[in-house]
């Protein structure tokens, strides 16, 4: 699979625009658990993911995470290149859910094209209004959903990325992703287990139920 | 005070352009706590406030409110035009939080200087990444912030807006942007005036301590 096909306006690109992103293109491998890019000081570039999955979080004072957004197979993540939008002044961190491929335009490349490229510039907005919406959906999620609502949502979530019903998920990597302590995940899924709906075992929730979850998490 | 001095890039314009959104223009007065915009279907156009006061909000399915960020003065709302951006989905409402004068850029207007123009995009993707930050302290806010330092940083900020230490607030606006239930305001509104940092009186909360409440609210 190459970067050609794998970036969507490619073809709609000026032969000097795909020059210069192919002059500084890089492609990188991301241990799982390793972090690419850790606040907005960090100008690491775009990156678009060849293969694997990315988590986009950010961290309290206390060392507390929620998922913001997470990325795969040919996702594009722009505030990993938040230098070139002057106005997005907020710190984000990216880590390698699993190995993962990317392709890395570095940011400067980045912005001169797309300073001089409506077309560019148009698909950068649509990225950006594409992440808004899911922060806008965190926010929904956060402010109006109870925990067990959002663990049963999550559960749902990982199990159509996973492409199964067997998840290799600790109780804390769960509490992590949703912004909560392990405790109240982990009586969360001992309801859920008492109800039916999943069965735990360790490092590993196996949904049993995905209707019952469907009905409780509101999707 | 001109809509041409008011729109940032308007001298980076061509004269086409120019023409195109003057012919497009409209002035209007929108009256204390009417709403201008209601859902992601309704595409009113770009808004600039010429003067006065708007809140973008969410609502939840119980009716509970909590505000996403507020527009003053020379101010742009690009979410009331959000079928430019095919990629924006989430609904949010705009009301007037005071008698409010703005001007309208129809959607259709700017979505076509906007897909010929890289400097109406750039611009375009600065306005949003500045609302995305926004959305990105208010996550932090809920996430990490209890309600006191909540009130306490929303008090500031309101003396802020309003130049001056005595807010025309009831206990339910307070509600209402911080998306919690009245009584919780109440409850925490009682302590600061226990600390002496406010004094209460119907329909007015009185800001006596502001190093206090920017302590308690780690602004």
């Amino acid at each position: 699979m190459e970067f050609q096909s794998c970036f969507p306006i490619w073809n709609k690109l000026t032969q000097a625009q795909q020059d210069s992103i192919l002059a500084g293109l890089t492609l990188r491998r991301i241990q799982k658990g390793a972090m690419i890019h850790n606040s907005s000081l960090d100008c690491t570039g775009l990156l678009l993911v060849k293969s694997g999955r990315l988590r986009a979080y950010i961290l309290s004072e206390e060392g507390r995470e929620i998922t913001i957004y997470r990325l795969l197979d040919r996702d594009i993540c722009l505030f990993s290149a938040s230098c070139i939008l002057r106005s997005a002044q907020f710190d984000i961190t990216i880590e390698a859910e699993r190995d993962t491929d990317l392709w890395i335009i570095p940011a400067e490349v980045y912005r001169q094209i797309m300073e001089e490229s409506a077309l560019v510039a148009n698909y950068t907005n649509e990225v950006m209004a594409a992440r808004f919406s899911e922060v806008m959906w965190l926010v929904e999620q956060v402010m109006w959903k109870s925990m067990d609502k959002r663990v049963a949502a999550f559960l749902l979530e990982e199990s159509a990325i996973e492409g199964g019903d067997r998840l290799p998920l600790t109780h804390d990597t769960i509490a992590r992703h949703l912004g909560t302590h392990r405790e109240v995940v982990t009586r969360i899924l001992r309801y859920l287990q008492g109800e039916g709906m999943v069965k735990l075992s360790r490092g590993m929730v196996e949904l049993l139920d995905t209707k019952g979850l469907m009905a409780l998490s509101d999707i």
